[in-house]
């Protein structure tokens, strides 16, 4: 051991990067150096924990645009059904009934699942967010999270909102370093003006992010244009709310002049395909023509009310072919770039050095398993993952430098499962679900 | 033992059936008898074989209703790529230097991925068809095989397809009793108008079914419409092909007077929505019409240079999300619909006594893993199958009352790899694509 190479935390040895087997040495949260090596021999370097990354390829652990983590728990509760009779029947109902600690085990299950399928980072919205704080510190994922924002023109609402934010960015690092706090003002139609100016000014003081869902439907756009007659993005550009720093998503229903407005601003397009056709919420949305305008799209997953799982690469399939057939045009959209919006794009989304395999960057990485049969016989490897193996093909998840699955064995998981059925149990019969 | 009730062949204890626990008795290839059972002990009963089906549910294999199984070994060779350039440029050279034998392993290779997702029937058309034939035996797999007829006018070509064809039937009964052969003119551009009434009567004469592309882009319409002053439904229907033996691979491109024609005709559609969107055919296929008119529709994944996987549950998602999009409606195509694609419909269409669990139906099982993470919390198990779990949720997989597939171990998986790998190597550098 020489000064430069002080040893590692972690070695990660024999792995494929790009194609050529490298060790990969770790210290603290961060990768500290890539060293070549011959064939496919596990390193002797000194480590403090030792990774066979044999038969394996490297890639940068994904990140999952916009969820709404703990909706695992309502997954096949609803699904086939109109939105209404969904929301009102179903969800609602059963949401009602939660408690910090349900959203905490329900979102304990969500990091599972993430973990399993190579996601390392999540956006997400949702109640109780230090239940899902807890269960992201917890399972040791790297997240954005905001509590859901509705005041519905309430002015009781809006002030305990308000009131829950101040609140909030007093507990900024509670939960460790990889757990940050946004701002999610939830739509156009349920958070007022006020609250929205609010939420402008909240952000920019505390230097937040913006979470928002953005013209996800066309009802939504016809009666933002019926009640201040401005379409969604011109309305929130008046308000002063789109920059760089918001992350709009959905962004289904966009007519070429609003594309232009979010690609001025800087706004992130979080696109979440499954959702988008499982709810039938129109367009799709317009890939190449936020490309085209420059605009850095991102992919998600949505809730798992709405999917029903959390696999990126899976919805990376939807993502390509979707835009493949709304283009008309098979070259769009390929597994590569598919790649990308999962890792490069959040990078720069959610000011992350994430994203790369590279000395410097933060080590959030998975393994996926060369030997997996949707990776056979290999002929291009982004491509069996994008549209053939998907997240199962996914070994070994390391984020921050610490290993949260190794070889497909994750730690709690039987408990976990075990806790949240019991859970489940009451409130099912609370929600007359049961 | 009772009269009633002679030695099994088989037993699978304590599985599930529509949410009771049974016992299932086999004996040769069919379903003898099932059983309740009290909780979800193992049978005691005497067997010759014995599968422990506790913590699983049973379904009715699914039935891949259009692919061409040997392209597996093509899985991301070409992707992202326009049609002409992927044909002329990628799967054309590739497969001029295929022989029999090669195909032969690819195929062994598909059949393993069908038996891990829960296909045990499969409906094919692609060259070397005995080769396909001997594979779908040594897998164990029912299928319907046909040999791909192409003749581009060309009388020689004919020629040897009619003679290929006379000699084919001959060996009907070659393969066993699983494997069944059928015609397969490839498309109405392909194959001339002699050819495809000599495929008419011959079908009539063997009592064979034929399996056809049909308006699968619009480029094929247009081309008819060119040429023959029809548009392929009413040019096939001119020469006599259309009747309740005629499957019809993609149907994209109908109006509604083509739609009523293959009701009136009992015309068997085959929906591909995956391939149909990777390859920006056009469309969607009309889910919603064909079925309001009365047609029976299936779903096939197409070959894997297409998709590229043979997960019949992820084309299901697809298929299902894809009619909601189509539509509007997020209630179009429910999961319980989705699954009655794959195993009901398919029954009908290939006149075979799959696609049910019953006494006397064909042992043609699966067991899927309650305990898979995508089956959690199991609100609902079709739902769960077809937008969460995916194929990866199946444990064991029966066809004909033989278990190909226990606790997810196939045999001679491993020497299948191997061989193909071999193979490969030299057709890559045989078509210069090394």
């Amino acid at each position: 051991m020489n000064q430069d190479n002080p040893v590692a935390d972690l070695v990660i040895s024999g792995t494929l990067l790009e194609g050529r087997p490298v060790d990969i040495f770790v210290v603290g949260d961060r990768i500290q150096r890539i060293v070549p090596v011959a064939g496919e021999t596990a390193a002797t370097a000194a480590a403090r924990r030792q990774v066979d990354g044999r038969r394996t390829a490297v890639l940068p652990g994904l990140a999952n645009a916009h969820t709404h983590s703990a909706m695992v728990i309502m997954r096949s509760l609803a699904d086939d059904m109109p939105l209404m009779p969904w929301l009102s029947e179903k969800i609602w109902p059963f949401e009602a009934h939660l408690t910090e600690d349900d959203v905490y085990w329900a979102a304990r299950l969500a990091c599972l699942d993430m973990i399993r399928s190579g996601t390392t980072f999540f956006n997400d919205m949702y109640w109780f967010v230090h239940g899902t704080a807890r269960a992201a510190r917890d399972s040791g994922l790297r997240c954005l999270l905001a509590p859901a924002m509705i005041d519905m023109e309430d002015p009781a609402r809006a002030s305990a909102a308000r009131v829950e934010h101040e609140a909030l960015v007093e507990r900024m690092d509670d939960y460790g370093p990889r757990v940050r706090f946004a701002v999610a003002p939830h739509a156009v139609y349920t958070v007022s003006a006020g609250l929205l100016a609010w939420s402008r000014d909240f952000a920019e003081r505390h230097g937040l992010a913006i979470h928002m869902h953005l013209s996800e439907t066309e009802i939504e756009v016809a009666q933002c244009v019926a009640r201040t007659g401005l379409r969604p993005v011109a309305y929130l550009d008046q308000l002063g709310l789109l920059g760089p720093r918001f992350l709009a998503a959905h962004a289904v229903h966009l007519e070429d002049p609003e594309i232009a407005v979010l690609a001025e601003r800087g706004v992130h397009a979080l696109h979440n395909p499954v959702s988008n056709l499982k709810l039938a919420s129109g367009g799709p949305m317009r890939y190449q023509a936020l490309r085209a305008a420059g605009v850095n799209v991102l992919v998600g997953t949505d809730g798992c009310a709405s999917n029903n799982n959390l696999d990126l690469f899976e919805e990376l399939k939807f993502a390509a072919l979707l835009a493949k057939h709304a283009s008309g045009d098979p070259t769009v959209l390929p597994a590569d770039e598919a790649i990308d919006l999962v890792t490069r794009h959040a990078a720069r989304a959610f000011d992350l050095d994430i994203g790369r395999v590279a000395p410097g960057a933060l080590a959030d990485l998975i393994l996926v398993d060369l030997d997996h049969p949707g990776l056979f016989p290999g002929h291009h490897l982004a491509a069996d993952l994008v549209y053939s193996a998907l997240g199962n093909a996914v070994r070994t998840t390391i984020c921050g430098g610490c290993v949260l699955m190794e070889d497909r064995r994750v730690a709690d998981e039987d408990a976990i499962r075990r806790e949240v059925r019991g859970r489940l149990n009451r409130l099912l019969v609370a929600a007359g679900l049961a």
